[in-house]
Order: C-alpha cells, then structure tokens, then sequence
C-alpha cells in the first residue's frame, strides 16, 4: 500500500534550484531591484493570470502558439508571456491615477510553452523597466537606460560587456532613401540575422529578395560600419527626415550617456542591430558579454511610440529595457562565470551548536546575534558533533559558536571560524559584530 | 477601426495594486523574508506549474475543485494551490542533496479559483517556512516558530497581537481518555468552531453527534480553559500515553518560547485550536490581531509527522508557519491599519528637476546622488515649473533638487525640502548623504 508512491519530478524546461544556487539567484535578482530602485523606478506586481482577451489583444502567430491558455468556469484564462502588455494594460486601466512620466520595474514570472531544450524555459524571469510618457517623452529617457544596465552588469561582475545602441529611424530612413521603404520589415529581418550568419548570406539572402546590387553594398557597408559611426552617417548626407530625426536622435542619446558615466568602451553604436519586435520605432539596446559573443544579448529593449494602442486612444510613448534573468542565470551557470566564493555564500552567518540537551543558553545566544542584525541558527537535533560540524560545513555557514557546559557556567562562548578553523573564547557581554565580519 | 479598443480589465480575485500601495506591501513582504533569512532559513523557488499527478498525489474534495488545471500538448498541468506540497515533492526529489535538519523559506504566488468575495483572491502570495528532519526532529523547532511570528509582527507594528499554541496530542489523548477516539476528527471540526458559533451551538452540534452528555462537559471545560492551563492539564491526571507526550511538548515548547524572547503576554495556550487541516500532529499555532478579533489567523502552523509521504517512504517529519500575504494586507487596507507614513513613501529620496533642456549638470547630480546610494530620479519633460513641482508631490518625493543656470555656473544645488518647503543652496563638492535623511 505505501509503494504506490508518486515520482517526485519537476516538469521539463522548469528551472528548479538547490538552496545554495538559489541564494546566488536571488543574489543576481537583488542587485538588478536594488538598481532600478536607484533610479527612483516604482514597483508594480500584476497577476500572472489575466482574461484572455485583454492579454491577447494584440497577440498573433507564434506568440499565441506558445501560451498557456485554458477555461475555468466561464473564463477563458491565460498566463502572462511578457510583462510588457500587463504593463500596457495597467497604464491604460489606471491612466488617471497615475503620474507621468510613470516609471515602473516589475520582476516576475512569465509563460512561454516554448519546446524544452538546453537555456530555454516554460517559465523564466523577466526584470523589466520602462518609462511611460503622457504623449511625449523626452530623448534623455533613452541614454538613461544604458546607463542602468551599465550599473547592474558592473555590479554583477560578470566580465567586460558592451551595450549596442541602434535607432530605428536611421534604419527606416536610410532604407527610405534607398526606395525600398515597402521591404523595410523584409530587409530589416534579413540584415537583423548579419551577426549569426555573416555578410555573405545576407547579401544572397537580399538579393533573393530582389534587392537591387548597388543597394546591397550600400546596406551592407551601412551595417558593417563599426567606427567613427556618427560621422559615417553624417558622411552618407542623407535629407530624409526620418534619417535626419535618428541621427539627430541617437547623437544626443550618446552625448547624454556619457554624462550618465557610461564608460565609451562600454558601448557602441551598431547599426546593424534591429530588435525582431515590431514596436520599436526608436532607440534600440541590445547587452552582449564580451566573452560570450554567441549567447546573444542579455538586455535589450528599446524606443516605443504607443505602448497601450489595443485599449486606449492615448498616446503613450515609451522607452525600456527587460533582463531575461533565468536564461541569464543559466548561461553564468554554463559558462562558470559564477563566482565560488558567491557560491559559498549562506544565508547564515553563525550556527549555535549546543553540546547537550539544554538549549536556553543557547537560545539566548542566538537571540542576541540576530538583535545584532546577524543571520543564526542553532542546531537543536541530539546527534554526534561531528554530524553538526558536517551540517555547518555543507551550509558554508562561516562561524560556529560552541556552546558546552562550560560556556554556560562561565557566560562565555566558543567561536569557531569554519574556515581557518581557528577558535576563540570570549564573555558573551563581549561578542559584537565586528567577530563575525 | 481606432474604436475596436479592448477595454484593459483585471480578473475579479486578483490583487493588483496601485504603485504607491505596491511600495507597502513590498516593504511588508521584506520584513517577513528578511526575518525568515535571520533564522537561517534557505530560500527555495519552485515552479508555479506543475504536473497534475504530482501536485494532486494527496488533494481531493473540495481543494481538487479549486484547482487551476488545465492541458497543454499532451501535459496535465496545474497551478500550485500552496507551497506545502511543492515543499514535500521538492525534499523527496533532493532528499539526497539536502541537509537535514532542512530549513527553507519559499514566498510566492499560489492559486484557489474560490468564489471571488471580499477578502478573498484566486491569486495570493503565501509566505512559509518549514524545518523538515530526517526521521526525527527536536521539539526545540517548535519553540522557535513563534518567536519568529513575534519578531515579525512587532515589526510590522500593525499593534498587540497574540499567538495561540496548543497540541494535537493533547486534544488526541483527551478525546482517547474519553472514549471517542473514533471519532476525533469530527468533534475536533465542531470544536474547532467554538470561537465562531460559541459554546451553546457546539455543545448541540456534540449532541446531534451523540456524544454523552458528561464528556460534552468535559470536553467544552477543556477547550474553554484559558488561564493557568498547564496546571489544568497536570489537574486532569490523564495517563493515556498520547495525552502525556503532548503535555511533555507543550511544556517544553513553553519553556523555549520564552528563552526565545517570545513575551508572556504575547502567547496563550489554546487548547480549542484544532487548525483544519488533517495533517498536523503536535503543536498547533494560530496568531491573532487582538484589535482585530474576527479576522481569524493571520499566521498559523504547526507540527507533522510526516511531509512526503505520497512520494517517498522515508519519514520527514516537519514544522512550519505560514502568512497569507494577500489577504492579511488586504485586512491592513481594510481596517485602515497602514500608517500615513508608510503610504507616503516613495522609491526616490530626490528628484532633479532642471530649468532648462541641457541636462548634462543635472544628470551629473543625479549620478552623484546614486553613487552615495540615494535612489534618485531627474525630470526630463519639457514642462512648466510648476507640473515638474506637482509631480514631485505626487510621488511623495522628500527632496527636490532644482538646478538652474545659477547653479550650473556656481556648481551648486538648491535642495528643496517638499514637507517644510525650506530650500538650501550648498556647493555641489559640500553634498552629503546627510542632507537627504
């Protein structure tokens, strides 16, 4: 009868972590709050389950081949692929109440039944910030975001990075300029895909579709041009005015992100960058780690005209910027570029191990640690030391405080560093902070 | 076709609050984390989906029809419906890579599709920690949870609170040593009762269940006993084995409660809580605002002797708390017991608002500011004082910060304090964290 048991699995392309690795998780996850707060960025929480026909108003395609859609009761229900339309909704929902340029960061699960393989997830993180205008939104807003992901990937310590900055304007208009304003979508695909599958695909790929030669080594020189970029685009003097607009556009998003301290070997013009979405009409970001060129870009996002065009007739222009934390988290894990003393990290910084059964002084120690602001523990279970010394050393807890009859009698405590293995006896009136640092 | 706009609902039994309100609850929902991490618990993130056959091995009646399941591909899925069973499927899976005794804290979204009433939401943060042993577990751990609910909720400072303990032994050797064994489980739902329908209506439920009218005195003397009730217990020379251990435990839980820093006046023995769930074996908690008597429990756990058994034949016995997030903030907003000043928080410390559209003096401040680790914002539309000012206020924002050509050309700052409305100018080289406190 008890052999019926159920296998306790976790479903495939659900990532599930040991303590230990959650810690550096939620390690990664806290700095990336901790900076969007930095920039006065409000938190919003929506629900993962929202009514299908608001989630999917603008969905299509692929998009809608992936969600997790079902009834209950009368509702037909999905669960939330972005944060983007939950976002769309809510400023539409509360446009009102809230204030604008509305700032908002949300950190929170999405759904994508996407098909199980290697860095790909059902259910990941996203780490979203964007800045919503009432109408307009001032350019600034643009150069500010590189600077925050400057700030998070320098936190993160995860070796040099760069962030790309495009503007879709200088594409279209460029494109424009060239007669091929009807294929731009087309040829935006094709050129999108340079950094996969090189120059001479692209240009076969642009001829299939009938792109006159001339303009395919205009393109492709157009692309290509990774120096002195500003001044390459001046040099082509383009009139059209959406060109002049991206040019105009991306000149101040540079000069403003060096005020913002992003260093100029952190970022570069790409002009080969497009974003596959749609909805970008302006600046466009993509994060590579250096190291990594063939991950793809770990934090992008971009300029958008009209966030929330499928419920309201305002005009809600945007700009923001999404860290795809669990891919990400996966990625540092696969290539080893976690670091082992974040690894070794616990949540506990003391352990109270007690030598007999008598706990209260050892409460009392444990109590007085954690008023001190210090993580503790006491191991409470009648084993063998050696068994709670194994305990605190798979924990990596970095202090364990003996406590034995003569501890009790004399007021004292015996502090062990797990690491020297060095041992110190102090009155417990004298213990302090500065012990456990 | 502009017209055909969807209108941006939120589901009915979802939370979704304004940003303002969001700040509150995440400032609550730290507390809790952080006071879990201070008693070393290790975090752990599972899945929302989970494969039906696994989350369902234990659930039927009347959980099984509140689940969110649905099919996708050929996968039977459901939302998790609390973090226990997550909790049991992922200590059966890593039962090998685990420490033991293993103390874990899990915060998170679970789903009931209950008929949506006030107060109550299909979607709803819980917030648990749990100590699961192998094959045995020191009774200490019980003493330890309340004095974690008491750290928390005088924090949180929402006033008294008390914590109710009792054990299921007790209640157990009690109902034995009256000869209704059998039917434990039935007269422990009618007590269960007592505080909501009175002592007259459960003495007529216990009646219509035919229990003897001298037990039915008896038992209502017992679960009404609210001072001194260990003395009863002792007074009641029950020698029924079961009765005995649960008088052991909760002595001894007492007794560790109070080395614990737990206040005498912040706990009672209750021998009528029964908590609903079939699971519980030893100590009971249940935790009430004392202002806000019919509430019900706002944190509430206990003691089991066995946490997997649906997945594995080894014993892991456990004892945890868990709060219901959602719904007791729901309680705070309802009864108005948020402080005026934690709703007038904000992200930002101070926000930048420039005079003119060269923002390179501005964005330097703001860098500054968030160097010194001050969350700080700079206002980029091109907008009159006066609505830079107003937006300001309406983010509660403590201190504005006005630049100037003055003070572009002087480096300094006008620092506006927005409560006080007191402005200083200080040299840019003379701003210190101080300022902003």
């Amino acid at each position: 009868m008890k052999n019926d048991k159920v296998e306790p699995r976790t479903l495939p392309g659900f990532m599930e972590l040991m303590p230990q690795d959650q810690i550096e998780f939620d390690r990664i996850k806290s700095i990336i709050e901790d900076s969007y707060k930095k920039y006065g960025f409000l938190p919003i929480d929506t629900p993962i389950i929202e009514d299908s026909n608001v989630l999917l108003a603008k969905a299509g395609g692929e998009t809608e081949k992936q969600i997790y859609r079902f009834s209950k009761g009368d509702n037909d229900l999905s669960l939330r692929f972005d944060l983007t339309v939950p976002l769309a909704k809510y400023v539409a929902k509360n446009y009102g109440q809230l204030s604008f340029p509305f700032r908002r960061y949300q950190i929170g699960k999405v759904y994508r039944a996407e098909r199980p393989q290697k860095g790909r997830y059902r259910e990941f993180y996203q780490c979203d910030i964007d800045v919503i205008g009432d109408e307009t939104l001032s350019i600034t807003n643009d150069a500010e975001m590189p600077s925050i992901i400057y700030q998070i990937f320098s936190k993160l310590d995860f070796g040099k990075f760069t962030i790309r900055i495009n503007n879709r304007k200088l594409l279209g208009g460029f494109f424009e300029s060239l007669g091929l304003e009807n294929r731009i979508e087309d040829i935006l695909k094709i050129v999108d895909k340079l950094d996969k599958i090189g120059i001479d695909n692209v240009k076969e790929m642009l001829q299939d579709e009938k792109v006159d030669s001339d303009s395919i080594e205009k393109i492709v020189q157009f692309v290509s041009t990774k120096e002195n970029v500003i001044q390459f685009l001046e040099s082509l003097n383009i009139s059209n005015d959406t060109f002049v607009k991206g040019l105009s556009e991306i000149k101040e998003v540079s000069k403003y992100m060096i005020a913002f301290g992003v260093p100029e070997n952190y970022f570069r013009i790409d002009l080969s960058i497009a974003r596959g979405l749609d909805y970008y009409t302006g600046t466009v970001f993509e994060t590579t780690l250096d190291d990594l060129p063939n991950i793809g870009s770990v934090c992008s996002g971009g300029r958008y005209d009209n966030l929330a065009e499928y419920y309201t007739d305002k005009k809600l222009p945007g700009v923001g910027i999404s860290i795809g934390l669990t891919r990400l988290y996966y990625i540092l894990n696969e290539y080893n570029l976690i670091k082992n003393d974040s690894l070794s990290k616990s949540v506990s910084k003391a352990i109270i191990l007690p030598m007999s059964q008598d706990f209260e002084y050892s409460i009392k120690v444990a109590t007085l640690l954690r008023n001190m602001g210090i993580n503790a523990e006491v191991y409470f279970e009648d084993k063998a030391f050696k068994k709670k010394l194994n305990y605190a050393n798979k924990q990596n807890i970095p202090y364990a405080i003996i406590i034995g009859d003569d501890e009790i009698n004399s007021e004292t405590v015996a502090i062990k560093n797990m690491q020297t293995g060095e041992q110190q006896n102090i009155k417990l009136s004298d213990m302090t902070i500065d012990l456990f640092k």
